[in-house]
């Protein structure tokens, strides 16, 4: 959400926002402005939707997604400071920071290398909220740093990406790494919320604890799905 | 203060710190960056000087010295965020944000239109700290209007710049705008703590109202000069 | 054209492209990035559409619609530098720069402002390329001063902006600014095109000498009303 | 040069440029705006230096030195744009584009992957001007790949950096990167200059062809030195 910049529009967050419980805002450097981060925290306030931090790269042009060589150091300084800022936006209107999960290909890198991981619950410490993470098979061993640091850790699952059998998302660049018809990605939501299980691309059935669900509202079709999961996961 | 930015420095921080009382640090709109930032912060806590805010326009090329045409809602929102940023960095290293100083164009812009300033202060009263602004002969209409807002006000004058006979400061297009010996700040500083008065480019004595004092650091000269000042003060 | 960043998209281009003779391409400054200049310039090529650049003042997060104070030596450099970069990527294509014509608040600084205008002309006659401008009725002023530096002008009438009776166009701000009906912008089109005058706002009717028709191609209706547009005109 | 940004400055341009006979001016990407580029470009006039255009990553604050993660038609497009830039600027002064030199991390990934080395290529045979790379035991491989493209390339060696058996220069990550004392660049530049060779860190006598001496101008120290290699280049 707030993934708007300037005179660009992305995202059709008015349309989403009813649906979900939990909205990413993006903070200014890979995406936002504070102008666009402030429409977006009254949007959340006005559905009662929790705000999360949506930290990443300083690299609009690139939408945060391509990897950038910063040291642990850096990366804990990037995130405190995009995280205060929408944190002190949030409290200019009485709402509150409720977690935080970072964007893109710093995501990917926290997920890939203990060092960033942990300049990232380093940075998260300071505000006592949660952080979001990949729900996979060794939840464990990321619990055991960021207990280390008293951040409690949210693990996310995706509705529409599919897993490779050690537990980890099929990286986009693979054909499969999307799945595209509505009744798969129901059955993997319905998987994932009632049986702590996902299916891997490659047939394997794999444990997934996650206490939330990543959906995506780029179009007009993925607003319908989100409404559908909403509903099977009510039932 | 801090308004190095990435591998170029600007000022001599390092030794401008041992004889202030109040730091400045710029906020990474029109200047400095996360890591700055967090040095600055560090050296400012080594030397138990209090911190500022020193947010800008949003233009590092420029370094926030242009006017630019923002409305009221987005100057709010700019330096909303940029306060929360060096905010949150400061909680992160147990220091503690003092006040706040606009910086180059919006100080002057803030000080002309009372709109932007009011959108200053509706800014600052999210944090609870106290707006630094120019004292002048009419400070009064400023703290009518920062009174509606709970923001507590600090007037700073300037050690080395001269004044019109109306209490506002000599604009740097005027040639005059500067005091350039080193007898004529000392004694104009005087002036101001002793009796509380400026003698004005053009001759007339007039009443000046400070609580702070503006030093600049940006060279040797002028850093052997703040020592002076210092030792003038503490006489 | 060519108004998109990074991963945001604006306009519909591949719509509007056969419909025009001439397509402004942003420079990077206020709006696109050097991938979406080259496809842009692909698409004009393959449309056999004659390139202008569209340069802005630095500011992507405004899209260039706020003026700032550059100084005219500045705006020569700002100019040169983005029309050089477009030039080199039309180069590397094969296709032709054809004319320049500055955007958003440059545009109107320009059209204001005769220090402005003659930074601009100054700037465009380095790459021996028309310059293009607002028709209005004093264009022989504009045209005094572009022939000293040898630069040829181009002037453009709007089909969808109403004017005032000085022949300049109806502030943005004004309820009136915009011709809404399609039928007030196809008779507005006809009477410049084929009797050189326009109906101002307030029913005078006054001469406009254009050389070339604005349109805009942000939404479906208008991508449509282009095509009607064309389609009289080729009567 | 020209590597000076906004109100900061880098380097002491006009010092070095009386020594040297080729300058790299960097094209607002990693450094550099437009009014630097103008200004340095002024100083090359003066000094009858050759000009080269010195391309990096869009990364200020990061100087450039960060890789990241374009792909191949990218970084043809980020290089056309930055070169075609600085051409410009270059015309408007009556001054030629002498060749081009791409910075930092780009640099350093040209010359470690082919991909990126075609895509540099590429981009400078747009120009018609010979691309600057670093001199090695394989300039062989190189000029096979510029052969195609009919770009020409300098090859150049650095005066106080150390090299590896293999012909690469010894990682800034390592101790001895660099050479400290002056002896040490001076006899390493009249091995370079007279005997085509160099003594590698770890003793290994090996040949390199170079077309350039690459020297830095970063503090006074340095600066001083030029002179003398200068001279001993001369005698």
């Amino acid at each position: 959400m707030g993934e708007s910049f300037g005179a660009w529009t992305m995202g059709a967050d008015h349309l989403v926002m009813p649906y979900v419980d939990m909205a990413n805002i993006a903070c200014g450097f890979h995406a936002s402005d504070p102008h666009v981060m402030s429409k977006t925290i009254d949007m959340a306030l006005q559905h009662d939707v929790m705000i999360g931090a949506h930290p990443g790269y300083p690299d609009l042009q690139g939408f945060g997604r391509r990897s950038m060589a910063f040291n642990d150091e850096e990366i804990c300084e990037i995130l405190i400071y995009q995280i205060g800022a929408l944190k002190a936006l949030c409290e200019s209107k009485n709402a509150e920071l409720g977690y935080v999960k970072p964007h893109g290909a710093l995501y990917n890198d926290m997920m890939r290398d203990k060092t960033v991981f942990r300049a990232v619950v380093d940075a998260v410490s300071v505000f006592n909220v949660p952080l979001m993470i990949l729900a996979s098979s060794n939840n464990q061993d990321y619990l055991d740093i960021a207990d280390r640091y008293d951040v409690p850790l949210l693990f996310e699952a995706f509705a529409d990406r599919t897993y490779l059998a050690n537990g980890t998302l099929t990286p986009r660049s693979m054909p499969n790494a999307v799945l595209k018809t509505e009744d798969a990605i129901l059955s993997q939501v319905q998987q994932i919320a009632k049986y702590g299980k996902v299916t891997s691309a490659d047939g394997f059935v794999i444990p997934i604890e996650a206490d939330t669900l990543c959906v995506h509202g780029d179009n007009d079709e993925a607003i319908a799905l989100i409404a559908k999961i909403r509903d099977q996961l009510e039932r």
